[in-house]
């Protein structure tokens, strides 16, 4: 079980390395075109999320995202007990990423975001996101579990971009993301609403996929 | 048939999701560089063909697109009926996609787009885009069926560049993104033409493969 | 042997549609930043060969270009006559792949381009790209036969930004460019000396690989 | 042994054409957006290791890179006077390959770099961006060798973001570095501090990977 933890907590911290160091370097270079930052943020992303499923995958899962813990524990693959293990080195590991990142980019480890992420359309956005997320990850484990690395690294890359949230779609991101004033941080009063729509797009993914992923009919 | 045909909705829903959302996001951030917007754009829809195609595929077949079914009717490989039933799923999953996007960009969910897309050259930009698409898809499943959902999205990627008409491709892609008035958005007069081209594409395509992928002759 | 031939026409045919019609839209909408116009156009390059290659490979090789054919002849795998065939179709295929280009983008159909690419440091990027590009083919058939569309896609999708000359590597590519007077274009004077550097590279590329690409001496 | 010093040589020579020419490349086009500019020299990077790595590693195992050798040396897989062997090819290599990258932009062969990356994010930068490289090569191996060249590819794609160093993670492509006075230069009295926080990146991730890909304990 150390073992399990240890992956979860360094995937999570290196996937918020990722997240947040390319949103600094995209953004510092990019001259004030938020597209270019966001396009380098989301290539980025979804490079280092499929390296860090690939190589930790065998290990824990690679969830680094307490709504698919979740989703794998309403699935009845782990126990609950697991789960809340799980979820707590997330959160931690993905905190501590963000304060690597900063101490890499020289600023401030610690800070506290003053971007407002709020709305309808992007508690929306997120539902969605989740509920996509989950659903291809339970997809990928259904028909083709060597690609999910694939799967969810582009899943992600794109969804960064058709949704008006940019698809955080994870509860320890979200959280960790409140802990960086930069391109990527999210108000923390605006993070608990993101984490209800990414659970509960993650529970509407696991009752979809057990109707669409279930044996043949025809 | 009720899990092949959700299949066809939800994947074409989600394609619609991914090309409008996409294409709004691009567009915002873009700072008015049209390079920019359609490069997010081009990017996310590969992305989320090559989710989709993988997750659903060995479901539905993953068509999502009147003219690949109507090319596998002409391959003898679905009945009349099937094509009829899954060419209507497509179009109403896409144009539900269309309105679920508007949601996740808070913009009105009733549009009607007045984007002319018309004249000689992106005719047979739509007749070249969906021959070659169908003939990538004949050929995958000739020589390579694993690579199919890799072949579709590069294609695609690809060919929003190399054609005038940004290569919809695609009738209920087409039918769906008259109901945007955003970057991805056609104006309704200018849909039934493309819809020609389309067919017209699919049908030259089935019938190039089956010299082209037939049995090798030396 | 018509399949065959068939599938260079039309692989190399679909080359040229890419390069050059991922060219024009590319200039088009990058509002004068060449950077973003090489960007997009070496992206759908290396798409549509990952694509052509992957569908067209299983037929005849896919080698859409003469000094890989020359290759393959000089490894004895194709004979004489059927490497002249081969370079005869892909020459023609090229040149109707920019025509067909053309007129997806309402432009007149016959051009002559006025782009001079000339000098002793685009002629040594053509060496050294074109030896790269068979060098890396034949360490593919070698080594990961599988991999080989994906290897010359991003192999020349990075090549387009490493050679000062953007990778041309391809005689029949380079004859077929010279009639295009839009982004991808080359003046037909400069022709000649691409295509000796493109032919040395491959002879030297071929004489590389007999000492790498050999049975392992420890 | 004579081919595997040539397969190291010439990879580490090809991937500082890779490096270096992008970086030109990118900077002459982008028009003074060193966001553009970095976009396609990390993409043109990761491109050109997928490359080298398939075509190369089944002769040397495609370290290019004495911070990976030392690793191999660490983890028992290869003699001292090997890795010494390596270690000198590799950075020779790498010189080669820049001086190359000068002649096919028409550049002066001989430069030595004026461009300062010092302090201690950027330090810091590099042991976490060598610790990821190793530990993503070592996960590699444990669990799936066939992705290797993926995995590469895109964690260094995907570095040069999330880094402020812009992610070298390699002492000979550092020490080549240094010979250019491109976007891609480093000045070289700050070329020494780069390479001992990589060696102890690399350290640092043979140890944890000891643990972490052991056998597993549930």
């Amino acid at each position: 079980m150390k073992r399990l933890l240890a992956a979860e907590f360094l995937g999570t911290c290196f996937l918020l390395i990722g997240v947040v160091g390319s949103g600094v370097m995209g953004d510092q270079l990019s001259g004030g075109s938020d597209g270019l930052a966001l396009l380098a943020n989301s290539l980025a992303t979804g490079a280092i999320l499929y390296v860090l499923i690939t190589i930790l995958g065998p290990i824990s899962g690679a969830h680094f995202n307490p709504a698919v813990t979740l989703a794998f524990r309403l699935h009845g693959e782990i126990e609950t007990s697991t789960a809340i293990a799980y979820s707590a080195v997330q959160v931690t590991g993905g905190v501590i990423g963000v304060w690597l990142a900063h101490l890499m980019f020289e600023l401030p480890m610690m800070q506290v975001s003053t971007t407002i992420r709020s709305g309808s359309a992007q508690w929306f956005s997120e539902l969605i996101a989740a509920a996509g997320l989950v659903g291809v990850i339970l997809g990928g484990i259904r028909y083709n579990k060597v690609a999910i690395p694939a799967l969810v690294g582009l899943y992600i890359s794109g969804a960064y971009w058709f949704t008006s949230s940019t698809s955080f779609a994870n509860p320890a991101v979200t959280i960790a993301r409140g802990f960086t004033d930069t391109f990527a941080g999210i108000l923390p009063a605006d993070v608990p609403m993101f984490i209800v729509m990414q659970i509960a797009g993650a529970v509407l993914a696991v009752f979809a996929a057990r109707f669409l992923f279930s044996e043949p009919d025809s």
